[in-house]
């Protein structure tokens, strides 16, 4: 097929995305095979996820490169979070209108930050010219037999939530509407659009704890009713238990608004979980490395309800959308 | 960010996606979760590659969805061909402009086939909506510590290849210039282009056995040629060698169209590889499951020579494009 010819470019980018992530010895070929070749760990499962983001349909159109490089790491992060896997390797694919070398340059800087952290190597993927998208894939490994699914929340679970959902929603708002964010409060709630961050030690903490757990892209009322219904429940929540911050506070025009953010903002990659009685909370709350919060329990029945009044996420904000993957989460 | 609504189409979208390919008991959690889980065989490698597929960039705009679908899946299992890796999982990635049931059925049709044929499951992936793109991530076996890299061809090895090279180039011309191919020839080579095999057979016969080998995405001559660069060797090439198909020759405008697609043509996802001397190629042509080829040998130096010439697939073809990898390739 018809291809442009940009060799030097090409080899530029190719540099700039070839050595990204962890320094991991289970790679036993990276990048510049047909293939990369990893060697799985005895006596575990592997988690298996991939995300792809289209500007201006999963990130603004103009966003900082750095930004979106991370982004494309963190929300196929959060998907291993939300089954309580550990990061290993992952496989990129950018697809670019031009070889804009700077732009290539921040974005893998902003990918392999969060990279190392996490302890993923990018061992392949690759580039191509098209409209500008970004995908990856990752792989993260499960002790034999144990995971957390979307399906195990039983009726007397707790119904629990970690950090502030809500804050990338309200962040989102303040970038589209040009605001300069010079507040401490504004500066919070943008930074957690821009860099979301996967709850890894928490999914991990809750591995062989929780009853079910889902990661929170769409909205807290919407991704806990994909959670409930996988697993058959009802979900109670307390509106004075719901975590909202003075960030989120702070920067709503009033308490509706901060509500209507917290309940159907989207993009936080928070999680949402279930706990049966007798979990020691406070162990969890110690190795979660982020605050997390009581917010509800199941029931039998149908649905999210909010001090005993069914709460549609739809009248909230309106989407069941094309864009994102409620059927397809993997 | 905001995303279309389109509940129904999307659901629609994603019952057609959701059950693709081999039944495989080692997938543990499929597709509806935040990501698939996998139970990896024990004693063995797992090689890793994605390949993007841009509408109008690696396939021509208006091909038909069936081999769009086909195409998706076949240049991905080409890599794990090349690495002399057996399939097993994927992770499908589709970026739709609007929500066409009948584009996706058709697409998941042509990728099913494949996928069954493979012995690949489908456990994951997204839908997004956007400029038309499809990947794909595949996951495959190697027995631990055995692979095929392009990096072992040594003076003194044969060069082989697979198949009929120039016979993709050859149907894409004739589709491009709006031939309704009548011949059987020229329906051979349209065939050819628009639903490319994968050499999984031969790839595994290969396994401990080939000092190297690469699968002809940009030609033979410049694939060839980065075999022999991560090899640090030469390879010569006799004319008379080289596998010029009935069809190609029949479709070729005389010899030195045919040679060009021969030698420069691109999209065959045949095999190009190197044995040592002392093979049974009578046993590897019988467990190869297609044709293959003694073309020349490896000698000390750089590049690839035709005749005692030095052969340049730029000149033939020119490009060193931007839309494939050639340092990216897993």
């Amino acid at each position: 097929m018809a291809r442009a010819p940009a060799a030097g470019e090409f080899e530029l980018i190719a540099r700039f995305l070839s050595r990204l992530g962890a320094v991991r010895h289970d790679v036993l070929l990276g990048v510049g095979d047909d293939a990369a070749v990893v060697r799985p760990p005895p006596g575990h499962d592997l988690a298996l996820a991939h995300d792809t983001l289209v500007d201006g349909v999963h990130f603004p159109h103009g966003m900082p490169a750095g930004d979106v490089g991370h982004r494309c790491l963190a929300v196929n992060l959060s998907d291993l979070a939300a089954m309580g896997a550990r990061p290993a390797w992952g496989l990129l694919s950018v697809t670019l209108p031009s070889g804009d070398p700077d732009w290539v340059e921040r974005f893998a800087e902003g990918l392999d930050g969060l990279a190392r952290e996490a302890g993923l190597a990018v061992v392949g993927g690759d580039t191509t010219s098209g409209p500008l998208a970004v995908g990856m894939s990752v792989v993260g490994w499960l002790p034999a037999g144990l995971v957390l699914r979307r399906s195990g929340a039983r009726p007397g679970d707790e119904v629990w939530v970690s950090g502030w959902p809500g804050e990338a929603a309200a962040g989102l708002a303040l970038i589209q509407s040009g605001s300069r964010a010079e507040s401490a409060p504004e500066r919070t709630v943008v930074e957690r659009f821009r860099r979301p961050q996967p709850r890894l030690a928490l999914g991990a903490a809750l591995l062989g704890c929780a009853t079910a757990c889902i990661d929170l892209s769409d909205g807290l009322l919407a991704d806990l009713g994909k959670l409930c219904q996988a697993s058959g429940v009802a979900a109670e929540l307390e509106s004075r238990a719901l975590p909202m911050s003075v960030a989120l506070r702070a920067v709503a025009a009033g308490h509706q608004a901060a509500s209507r953010w917290l309940l159907a903002g989207g993009d936080d990659y928070e999680l949402a979980f279930t706990l049966p009685a007798g979990v020691d909370t406070g162990t969890l709350q110690a190795a979660a490395g982020c605050q997390i919060h009581r917010i509800g329990r199941i029931t039998e029945g149908v649905g999210i309800w909010l001090d005993g009044q069914p709460a549609d996420p739809v009248s909230l904000r309106g989407y069941d959308h094309f864009g994102g993957d409620p059927g397809r989460g993997a």
